[in-house]
């Protein structure tokens, strides 16, 4: 089964867009053991959410044994559930094979975050995985995303256009297995109904996303495809920390419900 | 002692400008495994390199084993030679933080790569560690490099000009603490003459070179500095698989001992 279709799957199972980014800070958690920690979450929220989503430096940080429990950590993670991994990899040709290889061979993640910066023969290794997912990021939350990211470009005979928006048309072009996916932040809704109007069926990755209705109405409005579906939306923090004490699972388990609950209802309304 | 420092004193003990990409590939490699492989070539080339790069991606592929080769090799190179991790790595601010710990604290690596597609805030916990060196990536190698790198940006009032420079000129703007580098290859060396104008005292990390005299000669004259320095030149494939044999360790030194000479040579000529 294809990555897209695993999600749509948990998606529907789950009624849920949610997203819930697993990024164990020891520094906040309520727990020493990351694993443990992460399992205290799994469980609260596995019938609340579409995908689970780790990132990378989180468990780098903690060298050999992070890294050992984000591979325990995956596969603790209900089997219906798509994982992807935000790691941001990119690196030329011959490197990325290495790249992509190691994410969805060695580590047997479903997804996986990729960098653009390097253009398509960076990118190819991993779109060549037809059965899996590559989210390229294109426009992201962080102020510095408007040092590059945001600046105009002359392409071509082309109209004048952010840097962003080149990316969005470039994934569109280079989608030939229908595996491509964008990662879009929410913070600035008319950057994603601009890139919505690029890439009208690809499904984009939304971090950024805050619990007040109005973010989110405005993100779901901007960034939903003709189906009302092509989102998934990632909280991290929100979710995880909602509580910093031992009563974390509950407080992350009540985080996550009101969160995929007020989607839900936006997208009632929305119709 | 400052990574610059470091990286010039190993230069000025070696006499030497070039930097060996530790980038063990399994189906090429004479060799079973990858710590030993690795200690065979810095074995027979620790006396004729400024620095060694392993690329991280190489060693992820081989999972938890990998990383742990890694380690060993990186506790094997000599404490005198600075090691860079190329893992182009790059996220937003708060999740760099972890990236920049992993690096610099969990592993203790002298140096790293960075993309800076996420801008500003993705490079400032990186730089925050003010004796390490940061390399920012501005010009690669690859052919997709064109697909963005090369994209003309309209900036402000300033001078329309491709995305590399644009990179270059942030990169000497943010460069507060004297230790940023930048990754341009060498491919094309008007590219990497247009970069040091922009940066005229930076330290380039240039993959990409043959061992031809006129490629080496065209990256030398293109990129040194002032004081004819400023460049370190990375060498993988060509001196870790100078023969897929059992001999292997002997053909790498001969490749390296090659390419450091024939760039004294080309510095004497210059003068």
């Amino acid at each position: 089964m294809s990555f897209f279709d695993k999600l749509a799957g948990a998606a529907k199972r789950n009624a849920s867009l949610l997203c819930v980014g697993l990024d164990p800070d020891p520094d906040i958690m309520a727990e020493r053991d990351i694993f443990q920690f992460n399992k205290a979450i799994i469980e609260a929220t596995s019938d609340l959410v579409c995908a689970y989503k780790p990132n990378w430096a989180f468990y780098e940080a903690m060298g050999i044994q992070g890294i050992e429990a984000l591979l325990k950590t995956r596969d603790y993670i209900p089997s219906h559930i798509p994982v992807i991994l935000d790691a941001k990899r990119g690196d030329i040709g011959n490197t990325s094979l290495f790249y992509a290889r190691a994410v969805f061979d060695t580590f047997g993640f479903d997804a996986v975050t990729v960098s653009p910066f390097l253009g398509r023969d960076s990118l190819e290794p991993f779109m060549s995985y037809r059965d899996k997912g590559v989210f390229i990021l294109c426009r992201t939350t962080n102020p510095g995303a408007a040092d590059f990211q945001d600046l105009n470009l002359s392409h071509g005979s082309e109209p004048v256009r952010p840097l962003y928006q080149v990316i969005a048309q470039k994934a569109e072009e280079w989608n030939s297995y229908g595996n491509l996916g964008l990662v879009v932040g929410a913070t600035y809704p008319g950057e994603l109904k601009m890139v919505r109007e690029i890439c009208p069926n690809m499904t984009f990755l939304v971090p950024g996303v805050g619990s007040q209705g109005g973010d989110l109405e405005a993100a779901l409005r901007a960034g939903l495809d003709r189906k009302k579906a092509g989102l998934v939306i990632n909280s991290s923090r929100q979710v995880l920390y909602a509580s910093r004490s031992e009563d974390y699972p509950e407080a992350a388990r009540k985080a996550a419900q009101t969160l995929r609950d007020n989607m839900n209802s936006i997208l009632e309304k929305i119709g």
